[in-house]
């Protein structure tokens, strides 16, 4: 099982999140790339330090969107948005490259992530821009999204995602962030699903049905001492569980 | 001999110069990479026209500033400038291969071309960030100058520019802008001008003096009609003088 | 009757329309303040033309995006919004005062403006900022609005806009530019549609049906050669008939 | 003798200092406008704070650089710097309004604060924007600057500032941040140093020499929370000492 995280979120004098402590847990880095965060010199330190702990490297990419930090959802066109994320995991790649590795995966952020999951024309804009990038980049979605369906349309292979510490409908969508209950805060019962999650594939719904979601990573966070906290605490639970965190692609 | 312009300088709504004109003229286009000028969807079509007509791709990396078009000298540390360069020639990078293309070499803007000409920080990062992407890439700028002797210095092919349409000091820097004289306006003696500087490798200073400069290439300007109808005059100019306008690098 | 055109709307090297030759045209000028074009070059010298020349000065407000120009909805929080709109009044407001003049009106701009014509709670925002720049700030926008009714519940005088050169739907709404015939572009008939909505207060829809506009102001445009040419033709339409081009608000 | 420290120095999703806990210790806030840090959120936020503890709002205007936070020196000319300067101003000056104050004072940031203390065009172009602005509107700037000189050529009034945690040339220049021992670490001692500068204008230079300095403010930070903790002691050390912290322009 895959742990991800999105890493390299810091911008010029501004900091966000401990990118090193979470390079020890993670096996898949989604690494900012400059639109919605990170910057040249941030993007070059998490790509050597990744390189360096054999971790993949990822693009996080997302809307032009500093001020929202990508948050915001964007009507933009799906000529430009290809062409706004084939930028970004070039420039991500020049580092990567630099650093001894490569991009070998895409995970949309935020708004982005959101829209591209339902909606089919931002989903095959991405598609198509890691498709002109290199076919053999992957992409990191969720389960049952509208971005697999254009993936497999395409013929890029793609990954499932799933989150331990969040709320899933019975559609298997994510719990809107302003509904109530949407986010787990209650460390040991996040690291509980995790590993359940990753040993059955499965997770409960909010209304207590069972859902097959099959991820292939689950996403951690450290912005916040305490997620790094339980970041770890979930790696701990996938090994004492049997389970070995290891990348869904190799970093090399 | 190669001609090279300045091209894909619009950014978003805003357009500037004809760069379709342009790409039926030169030989080798520095295409904007986002800092000065230039985003991901200008980027993309002037690659693909570039391919099209096998005009050889460089990186026309600048200073972040649009606000500046990157005229402003910009007292930035050598690492973030390293960073910033990187950053830049791997996003064209990206739109480049997907045109079925490469950056073959890179050409500094605005205020930073003018800063490292003669600041060996500046001129040794500009250099560092060529070396990382990529080591066969070249570097185009003026004969003399700093970063030539840091590209050497770092084992990077780098190619001499000239300007025909700018008036040159008896040490063989550009008259500054700012001082009159500094730029030739009269079409006749500008084409002339070019074809000398093709044909004899030299040029003559304000002072009257002959200035050896062995260009490897001519910088030509398409921001305005006249500028595209003179770049079109030194094209044929220099046919006329028997002189083939050809790559300093090929495009493949 | 008023006749108002979105100045300013240049950027640092970049230039769009000509702001001189369409001030000696309209009665009220909509200057962009720098988040989705303008910058204080361009505001400062805008401001002290419109005061040279009588004409009302009014802050052309839109998305943080300069990328998109504006014309990309972005699901920003109504919290966020006002505060970016009132920044954006300030900034301006700041070239008016000191070219001897003042903001007497707001105008959304592009995507921000087809929204709030719709949404309450951006609608909303808009009219909140105005309210706290100023609560003698007037709004300009679309008869029968959204931010129309959201002016009058805050107490926000607001002035009904149409366009000569864009088609209605039967509800009164400007068909979609995605739409074939959303945009008229014939002069003569333009011209004439102009008056005709000034004299009588209607206009034709797609469906023939007379609308009752009412309209305080008439959108011209002055991004081309011709757009400039056309409304200087519906400026001496209007006079020709008898109706004295005004401000809906005195400039001083 | 006044307390001022920079406040508002984070962006959209980024938090730098605490502003809260400073608005209890300083007598003047010296707040981002956006260029170099602040967003309009941000901005708002802090402005209804000052007011409601009575603190002075002044405008820290920085160059458009959030990559760099403003710290590093940019060319640009006078006429676009005082532009960037009135349109920082003004925005800021709406949420003040807003919020029931007004910007009293302008104080320049980070690298622009460096240039135009030496450089009479950037000087003149700061002190030209608050002219602009409003006659009555004050400079926060060091002592023997050139930006007093070309205020008081201007007929602005200027306040000088004094850092009790920087070593001072015996020019009576801040020694550069790149030189050992720019920085004072040692808290007593800097709690000492900046009573000792209320209590006689005076500071000893790094040579020993005692510089007569006469501020009418004490710099005070707030990004760490050793740095709130300072300033604190900063604060009730002048009380001790029978100096009552008070702004050098009262906020109303």
């Amino acid at each position: 099982m895959d742990l991800n995280s999105d890493l390299g979120e810091g911008f010029g004098a501004w900091r966000m999140g401990d990118d090193e402590a979470m390079l020890d847990i993670v096996t898949s880095a989604n690494i900012a790339c400059g639109f919605h965060a990170g910057d040249p010199g941030v993007m070059r330190r998490v790509c050597a330090l990744a390189v360096e702990r054999g971790v993949t490297i990822g693009a996080h990419v997302g809307y032009r969107d500093l001020a929202g930090f990508g948050r915001r959802a964007l009507d933009i066109t799906p000529e430009d948005l290809a062409d706004d994320v084939l930028y970004q995991i070039g420039a991500l790649g020049a580092f990567a490259r630099a650093a001894g590795g490569r991009v070998r995966y895409v995970k949309p952020h935020g708004a982005l992530y959101n829209t591209a999951a339902v909606d089919p024309d931002q989903a095959a804009a991405v598609v198509e821009a890691l498709r002109r990038y290199e076919p053999g980049l992957a992409l990191l979605c969720p389960p049952g999204s509208e971005m697999r369906r254009q993936a497999e349309k395409a013929g890029i292979t793609s990954y499932a995602e799933a989150f331990a510490d969040r709320a899933y409908t019975p559609e298997g969508r994510l719990v809107s962030r302003r509904e109530p209950g949407a986010v787990l805060h209650e460390a040991e019962a996040v690291a509980e699903r995790a590993v359940g999650m990753a040993a059955t594939g499965t997770v409960s719904a909010v209304d207590g049905q069972v859902l097959t979601l099959n991820p292939n990573s689950l996403c951690v966070h450290g912005d916040t001492p305490g997620a790094v906290e339980l970041a770890r605490r979930i790696r701990d639970g996938l090994t004492a569980a049997g389970i070995r965190p290891a990348p869904f692609v190799p970093a090399g």
